[in-house]
């Protein structure tokens, strides 16, 4: 197998891009990144986009999104997995770069969600849910993760205001990220004080709806100097993939991740890494209780652990284990095809030393961690600089 | 890159299933692949749909039907890229195991198309041309191919008469295939009877709305002895992909499938192979034209030759180059996630001689072509038995 470099991160600034369609918002991410990688071509686009059907009314878009950027001809290929499509895209990719198949790729996630209303959009993400046994009865994200967080709390003592520590953490972190859809500062009473959406996650305990793009080129790694020069690269070391039940009536302990701890093992195995080796993750905050969940999922902490490092400042900005930098889904947004691509662009950024005021000083090992629905489906990447 | 086999192939019986789910027909196929491979585990699997959001709302199928047959846990990711969905879910696989990620892949195409009334499946099916410059002026597909064959028969001379024949053939082949959706004999002059869909395109110039699924099973071939002994094994030669413009507007020869000449030029140079070494085919008769363009492009007729031949029986069984014994999308039915899959199919079949009645005799390098929307996107992937 090749080993695999990052060599082009593209950025761009996430909100209610009321303005722009979804391939005008793409065609920006995919640019930035090609012109960072300083390519004009690449031999394979892939594209991690939910649900452009029920968004947009547009299927198709790998091929579309190559055209829009005049590349027609070139292979391009559409991944899914609902709200873990990115990081699915950047695994499609890299497999194809590590086999031999492609040299360059260019790996793109993007969701436009702000198109239509906020029913037909609850709507949309509702079909990451299992249908016949969730979604036919009227159950919605917040509703399950509610569910989720109800069970930690029972198991753990988990607590309303240590979740609320993920919110006000992340938007601190999100200040200092300029592509952030939310630059403000939330307190923990903050987040106590806000409308309770499903018992016990109140509003700034969710992740928005949000319109954006990512991108990231790959290559192979001993290609990358070619294109780069001496400067460190980014090394794709380990990659794992996994499901659960996407229903929770199926699941055995809803205190767990089962998906991410799977896609964890696989990815440390790959990289032959431990917990304590990780500089600095992303992972999947769409709800607070899925941060700290995921952290415990991951190995950071014990299960039951997660909530009080956040409450004590264990994953902020200068402390043990830096969490979300980028300002997460809670701060940065969850347009959420283009999450998990956004996650790798920052990570990157982390460990070429170039994440700007929200750099984790020394960061050389980082992790990344995207989820489909409730946890249907679950990503995780690890990435060194060399 | 480690090559590649198929070791196992499912498929069902296509049509309207109204009494069975996505997931119920999807299991049906996924089962029988893994029953005739010999094996209950796999390391990935992967699901070619083009658009379940929109034909039965429900997205994530990934986690949702690795569940559905008792794998929940393993890593599985979805593929779409319109009517070529089915490929490119192949072609993901066949990147993992290339790769070595991956050691058994279930690859697998599904589409349930009938839950949703007419109208909205040419909704749902439109969204796979270019919204803003085909979709919202009021252009369904058969209009696209419409005016596709329109400058074919413009440049080349192709008539209708030859447009039914393929019709003919592919329905005479359809009767030789027990899971096809339509037995039924139809000639030329049925076809040119029938009612006019798109000037010059009839209604049995069409592929129907089917529900159907279709699965294989890959493996290493060094490995793949393992599961099957001694027989004959059918091994991945070449794997090529392409894009166009999807709008039909940005053509420069709307007489030409120019993703299908790159994809098949890629497949032919990575499996060594030229035309003239192909026996048997199974290419994307969404409409006749398709297919006669289709055998140009794939260079086994000149420009303006596929008609022609097709009216002079060049590619029915036991003539020169067989095109679409399965019965094709026209007679077997047009999934249109699945088509790709059954596709892999039928020729890897037909390489182990266990076609039935619809057997190409002595046939030892097959290939398939699939294609997206009116040719925004194609794929060609060479299969040899060895």
């Amino acid at each position: 197998m090749r080993e695999v470099a990052i060599i082009g991160v593209g950025m761009i600034d996430w909100g209610e891009l009321w303005g722009k369609s979804l391939r005008e918002i793409w065609a920006e991410a995919a640019l930035a990144a090609l012109d960072d990688a300083g390519i004009d071509r690449v031999d394979l686009i892939t594209v991690g986009c939910m649900s452009p059907g029920l968004f947009v009314g547009q299927e198709h878009l790998a091929s579309l999104l190559a055209d829009e950027i005049g590349m027609a001809g070139v292979a391009s290929t559409r991944v899914e997995s609902a709200c873990a499509s990115g990081s699915l895209a950047f695994r499609a990719g890299f497999a194809e770069v590590a086999a031999g198949l492609s040299d360059l790729v260019l790996v793109t996630g993007v969701e436009k969600m702000t198109d239509v209303d906020g029913a037909d959009a609850t709507y949309a993400l509702g079909t990451a849910a299992d249908q016949e046994l969730e979604g036919f009865h009227g159950i919605t994200f917040p509703g399950l993760y509610a569910m989720m967080a109800r069970v930690h709390m029972a198991h753990h003592g988990t607590t309303s205001r240590q979740l609320a520590a993920v919110a006000a953490k992340n938007h601190a972190n999100g200040l200092l990220n300029p592509h952030a859809q939310y630059h403000m500062r939330v307190s923990i009473d903050d987040v106590l004080g806000s409308t309770m959406v499903a018992d016990p996650l109140h509003l700034l305990d969710c992740s928005p709806i949000t319109d954006g793009a990512a991108a990231v080129v790959l290559a192979p790694l001993d290609k990358a100097k070619d294109h780069v020069g001496n400067r460190t690269v980014v090394k794709v070391a380990g990659s794992g993939l996994a499901t659960d039940t996407i229903a929770l009536a199926n699941r055995e302990d809803l205190a767990r991740l089962r998906a991410v701890e799977l896609a964890a093992e696989r990815a440390y195995v790959m990289a032959g890494r431990r917990p304590s080796d990780i500089h600095v993750a992303e992972v999947h905050d769409c709800f607070t209780i899925a941060e700290i969940m995921a952290t415990e999922a991951l190995g950071f902490f014990e299960p039951g652990e997660g909530g009080p490092a956040a409450e004590r400042g264990l994953t902020a900005l200068g402390d043990r284990l830096p969490i979300n930098p980028s300002g997460g889904l809670k701060s940065k947004g969850h347009p959420v095809g283009a999450t998990g691509v956004a996650q790798i662009a920052e990570i990157t950024l982390q460990l070429l030393g170039k994440a700007g005021q929200r750099q984790v000083e020394g960061a050389r090992v980082g992790l990344t961690q995207n989820m489909g629905g409730s946890g249907g489906s679950s990503t995780v990447h690890i990435l060194e600089a060399v």
